[in-house]
């Protein structure tokens, strides 16, 4: 028991009278609150009421001495502010007294003070100097280590580019223009290009590092400053840069990919038409050899056949152009051709004309237009000859004969740009996870009718639910994309179709993902995650089109399909039917496991935690559809459906084995990682993740699974609980998990998330 | 036999040659693709091939009479253009040949020039004067009659709206600057109360007629020009006018209401505030009734305690303000008070501070802003005082004695809101399938090997799958909102519990629908549907709100699960656990309908079609979820567990409830709407429709239907089978589906619907 100079009666009224003078918010309705339970309050006598009644007067406000012996009176006790109790000033004002005097029976006119004061902790807890005790945010596992997990070798790159994007150029404002906007973007990528990023994929006789992993960290990273940044950033380095790296030859380096990872050179990547997108073997530009002037000309036949959403139109001075290259009366195939489109001056070179795709749903910081050529003329050297060329003699030449197969090849340029987009995706997604988990972290919303203080929102099972799964498959998806990019940029493995399926795949899952977190983000933050200044929409609007761009999703997914159905033999990016069929008949003896019954049921945790049961299921899934895929198709030919028609009959069936297919992938990836994590708390966690994952998308296709049934009606809601309760169990670390994203404080700006 | 005067050789080239010509698109490359054709076709004589040669001179024209020549040869035969050939203009060419000669049999090398060439019907079928044979759109239901049916009633009065909306003022362009945006709705919003649309629910005396359900009407079809109109006027007139009509008397009605109609004055309904949104109750702006001047004083306590995202704040002079009131230091709960916040030279009055939300992911046409009282004094007499007033003597006295009972009913006010923005969301989707339904009309991609021409988009069964469901969704929301709209109108039901409840299950899911739909459609129409000229880019981030405001979805569908749970006699929008748990006990009883195994498996067309399966399946559903979710409350509580608690351990299973009992509701009020239709023809569409969504709703939640045995495997197959069945067969009519949605096409002006 220590000593004041206070009564009891008086003492306990203390914390309460230095919450409102403080505030210097004494209004009419605080007296009167005050006093009524004043009147009431059977513990003070006269003397006290008194005295308290002196300190509630309007026009005399109480001296900052007083003020200080009340707050001294409050520190010197060494109490704690408990902020979930029900009445929290009140419960601190108990303790307070207990601390001086004996311990006391709780007093119900303080209660109603508070109540109708209608104060919480998180108006006043500033005030007083006292440890506060908030909600538990664990702190049993640390966020730097995730990170470090996440990033691996790429760790200290990752941070030096950090301390580039802190430079004020970078720094995050509302733009609404789109010329100024687009101006700001400009200048930001030639300050990538000033500090070598842009050049990193390139050789380093052009002034790369030839790190096209270290590349994509960066890209994910530009994705934080803003989406428009990292699409123009792509555009001029990935795609037309990396146009003239993979298709063109050393002349062309030679002459061109120096200025261009410098930004010097700007350019466009023209291949979509207004008519073309997804069909890019479609396309109708022509670029015809002419013979006597050994020239090639660049034409737009028709209406339609314009480029159309070209990145970097407005401010290119030339364009890496897709068309159908005409040598002596023959078409051989898509091809790519550099051409010249704006002189020294900005200014339009004839026959070229470049109209602005106006405003969008986002990116408006990225300068997409339209583009068409009327018969412009460019030397045949322009030819991006790498892998078909035309010879001094005039004719054409290509080391790979197969049309098809010709095509495909200059097409995997487009794979490292859809890892890129998956990861940008990925990216937006981290971001808006941790802005909602920061928010939910604060915000409270509804209280028990006994408590003062209402509920955090991530309290909430359903916020739990809704924010737990993506951060969880965030985890999943950012290790199998590195992953994934290794391989891609092993130059030791000839034959990309594998890999080039299952990017395909796997950027359609992956932006889709993007999308729906960042939409499920703004609903979780309510109105607050509609204001532009909290971020969250503008990733809803830039990364949006993910979906489309670099190859429509639903096209994307046929083509792995059609990889899976002919063991990856099959085309890439070719309507491949026909290459398809041929395979087909390996899938139609592949034999099914027969499912045990009591696999079916089983509900243990053991089991429904064991990767080996999500691996077995996922496997089981893309086999079964793999086998009834391949069992329709046949059964459809040989009714004498044409190939073309039996394939858009099972469409959906396509679709679905696409999905499948990439989501084993993916979980595939992520357990070989998580198996070599070294510190086994932190390998728990990731493997807790996963299993998050895993379940929560055995989970959405449950129905297929019971249909099928691969699990029992038990099992089915077994693995529901189980999603929940893996939820409820990370609640804890759920503010270390997004701190894991490694995003740097200073690119996330939004209010609420502080 | 006709008669023409060119020999058979040189006739089939003519529909190739007036192409080549009338396009003055003669290129290079046409020259060689030509000329390499005419060398090999045998059925050239020299002489032809000379004739040919001559008209491929690219410095000289053939003269506009041979070109005549040529165009009346081909109309003269009256051949047909089948836009769906393989080869279309050289099966025209051979069509053309059978006419004048004998039948003749394929020339391969005209099929080679119109390969390489690479154009499409698309690219020359205005050019003939022939028949075009485009992809079917039957015409065997009429828009028209549809639109009919959906608007009985109010199609005249809908009609006559459409021709105020014609005035230019309405005219869509695209709006960046906030400002600017704002100034246009504004006008739009007078010109609309000009027309008297804006009193149009408030009673004779003051400028209305009180038809809430035309104004519902009207709401919707404002959505088709702009969301920030609708939202604006909405709040205008719905939320700032209906407070004063449904919380004021008199007195407030006279002075008010017909310069509140007129747009003469503008006000603002400020509930939310930063600190409280769905928790309206526990909002912390105070007003005080202060005696000694028979005035109430408003003020904001603390910081996050300021209203936010109140629309119309910017251009308001008065507010309606709730606040708990404070009457001789009691707190009677949260009641309306209007309070003047401008002057008339528009300056802000003393006490009042009101700033702009800046910029959101949508409505930027809509002011909202932040407001801040400080101890601002109104007179007493600006209560609205229809449920809860102070007397002349400075007591407040209610009618209604149970405080819970009268915030229930004060909020009442909100649910015509939510009907409308129900609507509101509705129209959205609406207007955003019809474009992409036009778009999937038009635009082609991809084609078989043997075609030239490509598939229409809308053939492809994914695209009818993203599609057909969503519009049939919406001919069943559509018609459950103005059901819904009827009741609530009703004046003659005193007890609104159960109405309120089904508002704010349906608010839910038909808001969540439209956004959904909305994102489909984007995706639908690839890059077009991402340029803001399209349209669907504002609808989705204007729509994307409506998930959030007139009440969060999750927290609304808890309300809507409570009220089933208690047989809709817990107080709405309350908390109500203790009320809910009073009558949990009836939900006890329940018995469940033990599933005939039988009926488990039964996947005959007949039965899948039936809608009793449909209705007997989502009753069953609601049934049990009821029934279970009563269960795990009463354990909880019987181990001890506070009802709190137990709410919140039960989340997530009260969201289901919610969804289901809404999706019951909905189909139960469109199947009895469905019978009443007289013309057999269109009842037996609308069954279908009915048949389509209710198939598509027990697809999605099928998971849960095989867990709980009520329906097998095989079932559950047949059910995804049926779905894709239905919109192949709804494939032809799916023109005639959007167009029967009546949005007047000067409404849609997106240029990829044209």
């Amino acid at each position: 028991m220590k000593k004041n100079h206070y009564t009891l009666g008086v003492l306990q009224y203390i914390p309460f009278f230095y919450v409102i003078w403080s505030d210097d918010l004494l209004s009419a309705s605080e007296i009167n609150i005050v006093t009524t339970a004043f009147k009431d309050d059977e513990t003070l006598t006269a003397e006290d009421q008194k005295t308290l009644k002196g300190w509630l007067n309007k026009n005399k406000k109480p001296s900052s001495q007083e003020l200080k012996s009340w707050r001294l009176t409050i520190s010197n006790a060494h109490i704690k502010l408990i902020e979930h109790d029900a009445y929290p000033l009140a419960s601190l004002a108990k303790r307070l007294v207990d601390r001086y005097f004996s311990e006391t029976p709780i007093n119900k006119q303080l209660q109603h003070i508070e109540l109708n004061l209608g104060i919480q902790p998180n108006h006043y807890h500033h005030l007083f100097d006292v440890d506060v005790q908030q909600e538990a945010t664990s702190e049993f596992y640390s966020a730097n280590e995730l990170d470090a997990i996440l990033k691996g070798e790429f760790a200290a790159s990752v941070t030096a580019f950090h301390e580039v994007l802190k430079n004020p150029i970078f720094n995050w404002e509302i733009q609404r223009n789109k010329e100024k906007f687009r101006a700001t973007v400009l200048q930001q990528v030639k300050e990538l290009a000033k500090n070598n990023y842009g050049a990193m994929a390139y050789p380093r006789a052009y002034g790369g590092t030839e790190d096209m992993p270290g590349y994509a960290f960066i890209f994910e990273n530009i994705m934080y400053v803003d989406g428009s940044l990292a699409i123009k950033f792509g555009v001029q380095f990935g795609l037309f840069g990396g146009s003239i790296q993979k298709l063109g030859t050393k002349y062309h380096h030679d002459l061109y990919l120096d200025t261009t990872g410098k930004a010097e050179l700007l350019g466009c990547f023209a291949m979509t038409e207004t008519g073309h997108g997804s069909n890019v073997r479609g396309i109708k530009t022509t670029a015809t050899y002419e013979k006597e002037t050994d020239s090639i000309i660049i034409h737009t036949p028709g209406n339609n056949d314009n480029k159309e959403y070209i990145g970097n139109a407005l401010d290119a001075t030339m364009a890496s152009v897709f068309a159908q290259l005409i040598v002596n009366g023959k078409n051989e195939g898509v091809h790519a051709i550099l051409v010249p489109v704006r002189n020294e001056h900005h200014e339009l070179l004839p026959g070229v004309k470049i109209e602005d795709n106006g405003y969008k749903l986002g990116l408006n910081g990225v300068d997409n237009g339209k583009i068409w050529f009327n018969q412009v003329r460019v030397p045949r050297k322009n030819l991006l000859n790498k892998y078909g060329d035309i010879t001094a003699e005039g004719t054409y030449h290509s080391e790979i004969e197969n049309p098809n197969k010709r095509f495909f090849t200059m097409l995997g340029t487009l794979v490292g740009g859809r890892i890129c987009v998956a990861r940008a995706g990925l990216g937006g997604a981290k971001k808006a996870l941790t802005i909602a988990v920061k928010h939910a972290l604060k915000r409270r919303q509804f209280n028990d009718n006994k408590k003062i203080q209402e509920d955090l929102l991530m309290d909430y099972p359903s916020h739990q639910l809704r924010l737990t799964p993506p951060i969880a498959k965030a985890y999943v998806y950012d290790v199998t994309l590195q992953h994934i990019m290794k391989i891609y940029s092993d130059d030791s493995k000839t034959d990309k179709r594998e890999i080039e399926t299952q990017v395909a795949g796997l950027k359609s899952i992956i932006t889709w993902y993007a999308n729906d977190t960042i939409q499920e983000c703004r609903e979780a933050c309510g109105g607050k995650g509609y204001l532009i200044e909290n971020r969250i929409a503008d990733l809803k609007g830039d990364v949006d089109i993910f979906t489309t761009f670099e190859g429509d999703n639903n096209v994307l997914l046929q083509l792995a399909a059609k990889g899976v159905l002919s063991d990856f033999r099959a085309e890439f990016n070719s309507a491949g039917f026909a290459s398809v069929l041929k395979l087909l008949t390996s899938q139609l003896n592949d034999k099914l496991t027969t499912i045990n019954p009591i696999y079916t049921n089983k509900t243990d945790p053991d089991h429904l935690y064991n990767p080996k049961f999500h691996q077995h299921a996922f496997e089981y899934r893309t086999r079964r559809l793999t086998y009834t895929l391949a069992m329709r198709i046949r059964d459809y030919i040989k009714d004498g459906v044409p190939s073309y028609q039996a394939f858009l009959k099972v469409q959906t069936h396509l679709l679905a084995l696409g999905k499948a297919y990439s989501c084993q992938l993916s979980y595939e990836i992520f357990t070989k990682f998580t198996e070599t994590i070294g510190d086994e708390k932190n390998k728990a966690l990731f493997e807790k993740l996963g299993t998050l994952h895993a379940l929560h998308e055995i989970r959405h296709d449950a129905t297929w699974y019971l249909e099928q049934g691969y699990i029992g009606g038990p099992k089915s809601k077994a693995i529901r609980q189980r999603v929940e309760r893996i939820c409820t169990e990370l609640r804890p670390h759920i503010n270390t998990l997004v701190d894991g994203f490694g995003i740097p404080e200073y690119l996330i700006t939004a209010p609420i998330a502080k």
